[in-house]
């Protein structure tokens, strides 16, 4: 079914409005997942409606719940979610750590029991329209194991980087630490397919090409030691310092929907105009642009591309065409807005 | 030859000084590089004395050169290298940057016009010490193709990640992107020996078995894609918002020592105290570290450790014990401090 950018946001505004959500909120969250849908990642975009209404309805988020700011230092703010919905809470973080960045050049957001945020690109496509520079990760549930062991213990925290590029498109990097998402061995294991073996382990911790085996194993994280050691960074940066759940302590939303998250993030932004002169940061990444798409691709029929132009070319044609959804998730919003 | 940490250490900041290094940046130099010797990285340790004496004595390096440090924001630093040795430059950032951190809660330093630093560790160790985590990155010649290329544009540049633990050691990590570093490669050339097809491939863009090959074609990142997309975030971060070089402007010092290599960094350290008391983060650290180490290990032999664990374990034994270093080494030493 074929909806416009306005009519699928405002379907599922309604919807968590619906659920009990204080209208800004409702649009914040309903705005990122619907930028998400548009850069076609579907798993993090308007598919997550109905789940995140079904915590509220199972008491895993707060419906009401209004996130607080405090200001620790004069580039420090320690946001504490509330256990309202995730987006809400960080889009409360990356607002607060450009309110420190304004006046110091750099500003960071810790923030603790919050949910699920979607995507990391939406958040640092935002920070970068507005001449931000922005590192951001999340905590989410263990799915790895730490380096040298066999049981999981952390999960495949995304690392966000966006860098703004005047005149142009920003790069967005938005990637978890896993080789592969677990959505995608939860597909395979739908339509009955192996899956390669450097994706997964079983539960005695041998490589799998089984992925309902896989599914009660262990993700592999990129690189093997040095990505689980990674997430283990990322964790005590989004989970320690922020005061949220750590490691195994981040339960599973897939499995529980009424579990309380208390998820950590981090969120770091820079003002690049004070580094160097807007025009200096256009020239410079317009050399980068040329020397990265300029590179022979290993597939002659697949030039190299930035990280973040396929998403937004995605979002640019879905804004133009319209999204083209799945009648079921369509109907499913309205019912859920109505 | 078994040297005292003392021994090693002046002796280092001795042959900088005759090749007309000032003596607090000789010492600044001969601190890190011993220090990493003692954790076990011999690559970026004592061997380097010689190597950054070579470069600067072909003109790659300034000897004499002063870096100089600008405050564009309350919380950042503009840190001008000056072309002076690497350690000596980024030891500049990392005290700008902590004393950004002093007033803001969070400091960031991006050096320009440095050269090579040696490992992270002993910054992000430093950093921990004073009670700041430490988000620390520099770009490094090329070496990795951009996502979906077969030319090398990238460098595997290092992430490092500090985390203080009050009343224990804190947590080190200090990663290269590139599956594995060069100089196994090298090393296993030298011995005539095969690498795993996993490391590198060769100048046409396959997968090689052959070191000498793979010298001269291009590293693997770690996750592929996921790796090399990293790579390009953090030299955009190090490079282009310092204002050093980037990508293939890097040039190969290792190749062509008289080379300016102007390369960047990016320097963020916290306050951990800040965020949360002491006493809660030493609490919570304990916690991460029990069920971090508590996993069951993939090898009965190998408990699962922290990042960073076995370089400090190595650093106490050699402060202990003595540092046992090749003869060869010593006499080199010896000679350039003479």
């Amino acid at each position: 079914m074929l909806l416009t950018e306005a009519e699928a946001r405002s379907l599922s505004a309604r919807a968590f409005e619906r659920a009990g959500v204080p209208p800004s909120q409702a649009e914040d969250a309903a705005r990122i997942l619907n930028t998400t849908e548009m850069m076609g990642i579907p798993t993090h975009g308007l598919a997550r409606v109905a789940i995140y209404i079904e915590r509220i309805k199972t008491g895993g988020t707060d419906a009401r719940a209004i996130p607080t700011v405090e200001a620790p230092a004069a580039a420090l703010r320690l946001v504490d979610g509330q256990n309202a919905l995730g987006p809400a809470v960080a889009q409360s973080g990356l607002a607060a750590a450009i309110e420190a960045a304004e006046t110091c050049g750099i500003g960071a957001a810790f923030c603790r029991r919050s949910g699920h945020i979607g995507a990391l690109a939406p958040y640092l496509w935002q920070a970068t329209e507005q001449g931000y520079a922005c590192i951001m990760t999340t905590n989410t549930a263990p799915m790895i194991a730490p380096a040298g062991g066999r049981e999981p213990l952390l999960g495949n925290n995304p690392i966000g980087i966006g860098m703004p590029f005047p005149g142009a498109d920003p790069v967005l990097l938005d990637m978890a630490l896993s080789v592969a998402a677990r959505s995608r061995i939860r597909d395979a294991a739908e339509r009955g397919l192996a899956i390669p073996d450097t994706w997964a382990l079983d539960k005695s911790g041998q490589p799998t090409t089984n992925p309902r085996e896989a599914l009660h194993g262990l993700l592999q994280a990129i690189g093997g030691s040095k990505g689980a050691n990674l997430a283990l960074g990322l964790d005590l940066m989004a989970g320690v310092l922020s005061g949220a759940a750590m490691l195994a302590e981040v339960p599973n939303a897939n499995e529980d929907p009424s579990a309380v998250l208390n998820l950590g993030h981090m969120i770091v932004v820079i003002d690049t105009a004070k580094l160097l002169p807007t025009e200096d940061l256009a020239r410079r990444m317009t050399q980068m642009a040329e020397a990265v798409t300029g590179v022979l691709p290993a597939d002659p029929d697949q030039p190299v591309r930035l990280p973040g132009s396929r998403a937004i070319a995605a979002y640019r044609d879905a804004s133009r065409d319209g999204m083209d959804l799945p009648a079921e998730l369509v109907k499913n919003l309205l019912s859920l807005a109505s």
